[in-house]
C-alpha cells in the first residue's frame, strides 16, 4: 500500500473492426473499437492497468486528456490515495483549470475513468483479489468514502448509502457463493448490430438515439406487438424529460426505457432516476468516473428501486463491468430479478484474463485486480497508428 | 462564396492571469485565460478567424481535438458549407466515430465551437459585413436552415423557429437603428472575482456551482435580504431538476437563477426552459456549437419568454457574443427589459476589433466579420509553452 506511482503510460490503440462492421448502429456506423490503454508503474514493481473505451478517430484526443490527468496521479502513493479517494477523485475532476473542459463529461471525465480504472486495478492488485471481492470485503465505511456526494444529497445522503450497504451484509456470503457457482446471467446484442442481417430482436429494441421524443413514442408504439422489454437510448443521452416523457406514453405497453451508456455522471443519472425517466439503468465502466462514480450510480438505483443492466460489449467493458455488477448483487441490489449484465463475444483474446462465460453466465474472475491489463503483443500490433496491424492496412 | 477551405490551423495561446488572479472564482481558482486559436485559409486569400475559451491546463487537448475536427473541413467550400448549414453542423457534431467522444458536449464540442466559429467569420467577412448583420440580413429560412432541429422538436419545431422570426421583421430597422445609435447594455462582474478584495455584489451572486440544491436555497434565502436579482449557477451546470428546485423555491422572494455558461447544448437548454429551472438565460458564444446552436437557444428562450444574458468575460467572450445579442434583440427578442449582456475589461488590446463600450453599452462592431481575430504579435508572444511570455515565465 505503500507504493509509490512512478509513472504513468497511455497507448492509443485500435481494433479495424470497421472492415467488418462489428459494432455498428443507427449513430456509429463504422467503429474502430478502440481504447485509450494505461499503465501505471510503481516503485515496488507492481503494476495498474486500466483502460477507457472508444470507438476509433480521436483516441488521440483522450490520450493527450490522460497525459493531462497523469500530473495529478505520478508521485502519490496508493495509500495517500485510497485513504481519501473521495478527495483524489475530487482533486482529478475538479482541477480548477481541467475542469473548464467538462466538468465530468466527455474527453475530460474518459481520461479521469481510465485513470482511475487503472488506480482501482493497482488497489486490487495490492490486496491480491479481483476487483469485485475488493469491494464485496470493504467495510461500508470505506467504501462510502470513495464518494462523492457533491450534487446529490438531494436524492442519496452518505447516511442513506452506508444504511443501504450495512443493510445488505445480511445474507452477503451466500450470495457471493451463489455468484461463485453460478455466475451472473448475460445477454447478448451482437445480432442487433446493423451490420448484421438481423435488425430487430423480440426482446430487445436499441435505437442508439436516433429519434425525437415524439418519433420515439410513435415508433416503439407501432412495435409493441412485439412486446419488447425494453427501448434502449430512445433520444438523446442528455435528455432527461424526454426519456420521461417517453417513459410515460410506454408505461401501459409495458415496455420500459433503458439507458446509461453515454450517461456521463452521477449529477445525469440522478436526475434519470428522480425523473422516471428510465426502468432500466445501463451503467457504463468507461463513461463514469471509474468505480467512485459507479458506486454512487448503484446505491441511487437501489435507492429508487430501479435495476441496473451494465451496458457492455465494445473492447474492454465486459472485462471491467462484470466486477462492478457483482458487487451490486452482493452487496447492494440482493436481486437478480429484471437484471443481466450485456455480453459480446469480441476482442476478449486480447486481455490477459478474459471474461469466462458459462451457460450464459458471467462467472466471477479469480485474478487479481480489475481485469483490464491487455496482452502487450496485442497493445504493440494494435497501436495507432504505427503498430503492424495499421500499417499493414494503411499500405 | 466559392472560396475553398485549403488550410485550417490551430493554436494554443494562453494568457498568464492566474498571477494575478483575474477570472478567479470557487472553483477555477488559478485561471490562465487561454484560447484554441482557429485560422481558416481559404484559395482565394481570405481568411477566417474563430476560438474557444479555455482556462489554462487542458487547452493543448481542445487544439488535438481540433485537428481531429479539421478533416471534416478542409476542402470544403464555403457555399457548399452554407448551403446547408443544417447539414454541415451534424456531420461535424454527430461524426459516427467522433461523437463517442461527446456526444456535442466537452472538449468535442468545444472544438467544433472553435471552427464553426472561424466558418462563421469566414462568412461574414465574404459578405462584407459583421457577423451580427450577417445575422439580420438573412431571410427567415436561411437562418433556420443552420440550425439542427434534432431532439428540440418537442420544444420548437422549424415551423414554429420561422414563424417568430417572420413575425420580428415589423420594427426591425428601427431597433438596427437603434442599437447603432445607443448599443446593447453591459454590466460587469469582475468586481466579484474572489481574488479581489469584494465577494458580493448587491445585485448579483455569482455561486459558481458551489453548492447542492438544499445549501443553494439556504444561503441564497439569507442574503434575501439584499435584494439579489439572480443567483447564478448555483448547483451543478447539468442539474436541470436540482435549478428547477432551486428556482421554485426562490421564486417567493424574488430572486432568479441564470445560468448556462456551461451548458453544454441545446438540448440542455431545451430542458432548463421546459424545466422552469432558470430565470436568465446565460448563452456562451464558445460552450455551444457556434452561431448555428446558439440561434435555437434564442428561438427557444423566446418561445418560453425567458430573457437572455450572455456570459463573457474570458478572452474573446466579450467579442463574439455581442453579435449574438445584437441579433436577438433586433430580430427575436425585441426586448431590452431584464436583459443585459456581461463585460470584463480585459485582454481585449489582443484583438484586430476590439469591443467598444460606450456608456456601459456595448456599440455594433463595424468590421467585418465575428471579430474575433487576434494580433498576430499576441498570439505568438502568448503561445503555450513556446511563446516569449510563456519562455520568460518558467525560466
Amino acid at each position: 500500500m505503500l507504493h509509490t506511482i512512478t509513472s504513468l503510460t497511455v497507448r492509443d490503440v485500435r481494433f479495424p473492426t470497421s472492415l467488418e462492421q462489428h459494432g455498428s448502429d443507427a449513430m456509429h456506423t463504422d467503429p474502430d473499437y478502440s481504447v485509450a490503454y494505461v499503465v501505471l508503474d510503481t516503485d515496488c514493481g507492481l503494476k495498474g492497468f486500466g483502460l477507457t473505451f472508444t470507438v476509433g478517430k480521436g483516441t488521440e484526443i483522450v490520450v493527450c486528456a490522460v497525459q493531462a490527468v497523469a500530473a495529478l496521479v505520478v508521485g502519490k502513493s496508493l495509500q495517500e490515495i485510497v485513504s481519501d479517494f473521495r478527495g483524489f477523485y475530487r482533486l482529478l475532476t475538479s482541477d480548477g483549470q481541467l475542469r473548464w473542459l467538462g466538468p465530468e463529461k466527455g474527453v475530460i471525465q474518459l481520461a479521469v475513468a481510465a485513470v482511475l480504472n487503472a488506480v482501482w486495478d493497482l488497489w486490487a492488485r495490492s490486496e491480491g483479489k479481483p476487483l469485485w471481492k475488493l469491494l464485496v470485503d470493504m467495510d461500508p465505511k470505506q467504501l462510502v468514502s470513495c464518494i462523492d456526494f457533491r450534487y446529490i444529497t438531494d436524492a442519496l445522503t452518505e447516511e442513506e448509502a452506508v444504511e443501504i450497504l450495512v443493510k445488505a451484509q445480511e445474507g452477503k456470503q451466500q450470495r457471493e457463493d451463489h455468484m461463485l457457482e453460478e455466475g451472473y446471467p448475460a445477454y447478448t446484442t451482437s445480432c442487433a448490430w446493423l451490420g448484421y442481417s438481423d435488425q430487430l430482436l423480440k426482446q430487445m429494441i436499441d435505437a442508439n438515439q436516433r429519434w425525437d421524443v415524439a418519433e420515439a413514442v410513435s415508433w416503439v408504439t407501432s412495435l409493441a406487438e412485439f412486446r419488447p422489454l425494453w427501448i434502449e437510448e430512445p433520444t438523446s443521452p442528455d435528455d432527461i424529460l424526454g426519456h420521461a416523457a417517453i417513459s410515460k406514453a410506454l408505461a401501459p405497453l409495458g415496455i420500459g426505457v433503458a439507458t446509461g451508456e453515454q450517461c456521463h455522471n452521477r449529477v445525469m443519472f440522478k436526475q434519470f432516476l428522480q425523473a422516471s425517466a428510465l426502468q432500466f439503468v445501463q451503467i457504463d465502466s468507461c463513461r463514469l468516473g471509474s468505480v467512485n462514480e459507479n458506486l454512487a450510480v448503484l446505491l441511487m438505483a437501489h435507492k429508487f428501486q430501479v435495476p441496473v443492466c451494465p451496458h457492455a460489449g465494445g473492447v474492454g467493458l465486459c472485462e471491467l463491468v462484470q466486477h462492478l455488477i457483482l458487487f451490486d448483487y452482493v452487496c447492494v441490489s440482493r436481486s437478480l430479478s429484471n437484471r443481466m449484465c450485456e455480453y459480446v463475444d469480441h476482442l476478449h483474446e486480447h486481455f490477459s484474463s478474459p471474461v469466462v462465460i458459462k451457460d450464459a453466465h458471467y462467472m466471477p474472475p479469480k485474478d487479481p485486480g480489475y481485469s483490464c491489463e491487455m496482452l502487450e503483443s496485442s497493445v504493440q500490433s494494435h497501436q495507432y497508428p504505427d503498430g503492424d496491424v495499421w500499417t499493414r492496412i494503411n499500405k
